[in-house]
């Protein structure tokens, strides 16, 4: 559980998503986050001569990870191998570390299984079945309901499929809204929580380039960190996982399998507004707080910099990213496309009665939805998106759970259901350290941008404070709680309402204060926004299919999704950048920015430059099509081989949050033949690349 | 004229101001920034059996100089030098840097005379005469004028005092509000615009620890450099200037003669509410934005960094002291201490039916004028302290010349008042050079916030754009204007009403669009809220010396005063923190953060430590009463000679915005000492060393 969840190409759920429509413009050649099940089949032959057989499908699929942490990764060994990025892996590195031990300085390599560490709290999920239940779902919708009641019976009815499914097939089992509405989808994972840290570089070679190059290209990262999926003690035995690749070249057809998290190109006009004017600046403003108190905690001495390394990366991640997709929606030339999109497809609606009757009013629906949540908005930030730490968290979930558990499945929160309660007690009751400094930190900087946003006098303001300034405050709660501790909070969860209802722990006694209206934010952004928004997208996909087809993509739902496009470069300012960079750039770009903020390179590479071919591809970029939570994916070749793994997008790519342009749009990867030769070469770490090689088995 | 104008002590003039009382508490012994007109001599006479003749007050107050980049010096020797920080003089230094030379990065000795380098539009002021003027410009009030209407009225007698004293005395005269309207002073100073670079330190010894330290002590800067006057082209022949000491010891008496910026001591509760809940987090949400948007401009490239280290420095300072004042506002201990005091105050008021019937709805006429313009703030925010640049200004001044200067003197906006217009063109013509870069950043940045505040639809927001986004519609005004030519702006400023009229120079164009909302914006808050607080604040001053005596100081007014305190250390989380620091605390410092970003050393002082006397006295604090604008204020003992330089208030002195506690308030200095031991033994500057110590005359 972190404050801030995206970090790069990780990122956070959004629960809005729809399907979107491919462009036939030439420059949208690649476009797409295609669903296994319904794969670009046409596409991808008619461009690339590439028909993937449903067993090359089911082995993909059945290869790829889903990361807790918020991103993708895949198996790549028979041993239970995982492989991810450095920066999806980075807080189980930090909570991995101590003062005198820092694996984001130093990196990490088990030379034996033996050696391998366990995360505290790490969940891998391998998506298994997949099944359709569209059906079941609306089964109770009636004619005539409000979009709030038709939302609520929906709710119920994915509660008890997913426990159904769960209990039927011991497997984690979630049901996906797709199209944001229109359809919906049973997903049930393999799940895995014993996993240990195999591999990890150095963060200065991991995030080379720092702030400067995120979400830039030339690149040269060695985003990439390995685990080890175990079970009953022993290594799992994998039965699908994928191969080593002998390298790609330009041109060659990349796929990428991984779990995008977000898009937002169906969004209709109004509702890009709200984003445009309303949530957007809200994130930024909240984020170039926390980056600018971030900075100053780590500046307060050399372990505060440790310890806040983490946040800190989160967030100027997350500010890169929004700044940009804010750029994109204050770009007349993307927000113009978007509107005449919008027109065409309305007036073809409109042209034909029976659609109007049926789909005419969708947009409306949404519309007024984002218009009249502006009058709670700021609330809900505050409450929502604005009072987090790990302790609040852990104080929510503990008075949550003794509350939502009494109740019956289908009524709960979501986090609460069946079929969800695993995960929970995963994350509830991880043994990661915590720390004093950080935690008070974030509750002072909670305390604070709440008390900014609504007012001192307020009296959510004054309940929160209880008196004393948001540094005093977080500090007698953070000092005073007993929630720091696992085995408490696992007595309090075990001792149900009446262990919550007499605590005095400070943590809970503040979240008791706060629960209410934190609940009932929550409750009227279910009711009025997301099943408005649910109806109305429902209704405009539906007249989508009708006018332009069913060979669509839903947007992103941090679900497994197929990407794909050819290795190759393109034009910027009038330059040409090409697809791949090598070793050799790396070491002409730290000799540029030397002494420049996250620019260093670790001493192993200063030191072990002589030893590595420096033609060696080090990263590239394809035009797949992908988004945060995409971090982590590998990119395989049509054999299915590792080629590459991804690690980021360009900064075109952050306007492809709301719209894919092929002509600049691209995925950044680490070149599988980079990994092979820094662990060989520089890590000393011949065994693993023998495992990932298939070498001496 | 910079985009932001707050840099540590280095502070934009606020307008309103008020008297404030001293506490008889022992906490507060040491408080007060005094007229030097009504200097507290009881009080320094009784504690530090000191009593300032005439004569010494004269001496020190035309030794003193006020810096137009907002900050404070003095003249330290007959031939014109002066002496102020580093940080006071940095903007100078960027202006006279180049991609080849850059004198932030290398420092800066003239080793002749001839070697002085020339500032582009700096100018110094010396206050030479001071009249008290209250009953002039209240003559032409008439009983039961409305707030804006009496205000107006006092506005055109203020214009008319300065300008005909201006007239008569050939001095830059000025009308000085003080005690928020209860007194009017009228300034006469001598004005010098030829101002030439004599010494400089490199920013990093400077500005040793970065933000990390700023606002902190124990501290290790070699804050100061030094200017020389000079008129006629020689240098000025000074009829006052500070000789220097041989240093000071702990205990000692410390007087501090600057500029404070703008202190809110006597504001009224729903008036620091109103800096708690509006103000002050608008001011940090723009900060921080700008702070983020700075790093990333500087990451860029060195030759970014330097060019953007000047906004860079100004934000991140006005961010941490805005913080502080923030978290005192936050503090109940602090505002319970101003609730109290004013209930005290309104009692006394309300006890006595005369008093009450005069002054008691002082308070109200505040209140009512602080909640009503919540309704129009984030207009006049964005407008008002959004829209900046050095290009927005220029513009701004251009257009506006044109109008103001048509009106009779006693009608114009301030800055266009005759008693004005000598400074405003040293402005408008500097001969400084623009960066292309920087400006679209700045101007990029305006109009985003802008669009972010106001919404994309605004009608001012589709004007500001012009269809473009913010970052195509800056690179257009910027690459497209004239404005970054002197002579351009000499023209159209000369060319008046008409040339202005006819001129389709983007940048004119664009602020022509702009300038109607901007005025109106500026009007409404100069009647409604300058002009009641003005008359609210007379009120409750009147009723303040009516219970509590005369013998008090008004809140900072960036005009002359005079602080003092004994040298001596405090104590903070337990520790004793002693008042001196010395060379060798510096690289124990140095040693301790190595690597970490502000604690590089410059080679200088590594290769140098040898010749270093390390026990020489670095920095110090005392607790005289200071705040932003007393930078660069001679730290001088009763003799009136130099033993230090203000460069820092304490972390516990920044909550002295609002109320003085000499437990913790400290002023930090350089020591005089360590001046010269620097100047001789590291910069080869014996010669200048020679002057400051009067040697060799």
């Amino acid at each position: 559980m972190k404050s801030t969840c995206v970090r790069r190409l990780l990122v956070c759920v959004a629960l809005s998503v729809l399907g979107c429509g491919i462009s036939d413009d030439a420059t949208a050649r690649d476009e797409g986050m295609w669903l296994l099940t319904a794969p670009p089949r046409a596409m991808l032959k008619e461009r690339y001569g590439f028909d993937p057989s449903p067993a090359w499908l089911d082995h993909v699929q059945r290869s790829a990870v889903r990361i807790s942490a918020g991103g993708s990764g895949s198996i790549v060994s028979p041993d239970g191998l995982v492989m991810t990025n450095h920066h999806v892996g980075s807080e189980v590195l930090s909570q991995l570390s101590t003062k005198a031990r820092d694996l984001m300085e130093t990196g990490f390599y088990a030379r034996t299984r033996a050696e391998e560490l366990k995360c505290p709290d790490l969940e891998l999920d391998v998506l298994w079945e997949i099944k359709d239940v569209t059906s079941e779902v609306n089964a109770g919708v009636k004619e005539g309901m409000s979009p709030a009641d038709a939302g609520e019976v929906r709710q119920r009815a994915i509660a008890e499929i997913a426990r159904h499914a769960q209990d039927e097939s011991k497997l984690k089992c979630e049901v996906v809204t797709l199209y944001q509405g229109a359809r919906y989808h049973l997903y049930c994972y393999r799940r895995y929580t014993d996993v240990r840290l195999v591999f990890a570089p150095e963060q200065a070679i991991a995030y080379f380039g720092g702030d400067t190059d995120n979400f830039e290209f030339p690149r040269f990262n060695l985003d990439v960190c390995f685990f080890r999926i175990y079970e009953d003690g022993l290594p799992i035995q994998a039965e699908h996982s994928l191969t080593w690749s002998g390298g790609s070249r330009e041109g060659d057809l990349a796929l990428v399998l991984g779990h995008p998290g977000s898009t937002q190109r169906l969004y209709t006009n109004d509702h890009l507004k709200f984003m445009r004017y309303t949530m957007i600046p809200a994130r930024l403003r909240q984020l170039w707080r926390a980056e600018v108190k971030w900075q100053e905690f780590m500046g307060r001495s050399a372990e505060d910099q440790r310890l806040g390394n983490e946040d800190y990366l989160g967030v100027t991640n997350s500010r890169k990213a929004f700044t940009g997709q804010l750029a994109g929606l204050l770009d007349p030339a993307v927000m113009g496309a978007k509107a005449s999109a919008e027109s065409r497809l309305r007036d073809a609606v409109r042209a034909n009665p029976e659609w109007n009757k049926r789909w005419g009013d969708g947009w409306d629906v949404i519309s007024k939805a984002e218009h009249e949540r502006l009058a709670w908005f700021d609330r809900w930030f505050v409450f929502e998106r604005g009072l987090r730490s790990d302790l609040i968290g852990y104080a929510r979930d503990i008075v949550r759970h003794a509350e939502e558990t009494s109740k019956p499945n289908g009524e709960r929160l979501r986090e609460f259901r069946e079929s969800a309660l695993a995960s929970l007690y995963t994350r509830l009751y991880s043994p990661a350290p915590m720390h004093d400094a950080l935690e008070i930190e974030r509750i002072a900087g909670a305390l604070s941008f709440m008390a900014e946003n609504l007012g001192g006098d307020d009296p959510a303001v004054l309940t929160a404070l209880a008196g004393k300034s948001p540094k005093a405050r977080a500090e007698e709660l953070v000092l005073g709680t007993s929630l720091k501790d696992p085995a408490a909070r696992r007595k309090l969860v075990e001792g149900g309402s009446a262990a919550v209802a007499e605590s005095k722990d400070p943590m809970i006694v503040f979240w008791k204060a706060m629960d209410k209206e934190s609940r009932a934010l929550r409750s009227r952004y279910e009711r009025e926004v997301e099943a408005a928004e649910q109806a109305g997208y429902a209704k405009i996909a539906a007249a989508k299919f009708a006018v332009e087809g069913e060979n669509t993509y839903p947007d992103a739902t941090f679900s497994l999704r197929l990407s794909f496009g050819a290795i190759k470069g393109y034009a910027e300012n009038g330059r040409d950048i090409p697809p791949y960079t090598d070793f050799a750039g790396m070491y002409e770009r730290y000799a540029d920015r030397k002494g420049q903020v996250g620019f260093d390179l670790p001493e192993r590479w200063l030191r072990g430059k002589g030893r590595l071919d420096l033609t060696t591809p080090f990263n590239f970029v394809c035009g797949a099509d992908i988004i945060g939570g995409n971090s982590g994916s590998p990119v395989v070749n049509t054999k299915g081989e590792v080629i590459g793994l991804i690690f980021d997008g360009n900064i075109h790519s952050l306007v492809g949050a709301f719209q894919y342009d092929g002509t600049q749009n691209r995925a950044v990867a680490v070149d599988s033949r980079a990994i092979i030769e820094a662990l060989r070469k520089l890590y000393d770490a011949g065994p693993l690349a023998d495992e990932l090689q298939g070498k001496g088995r």
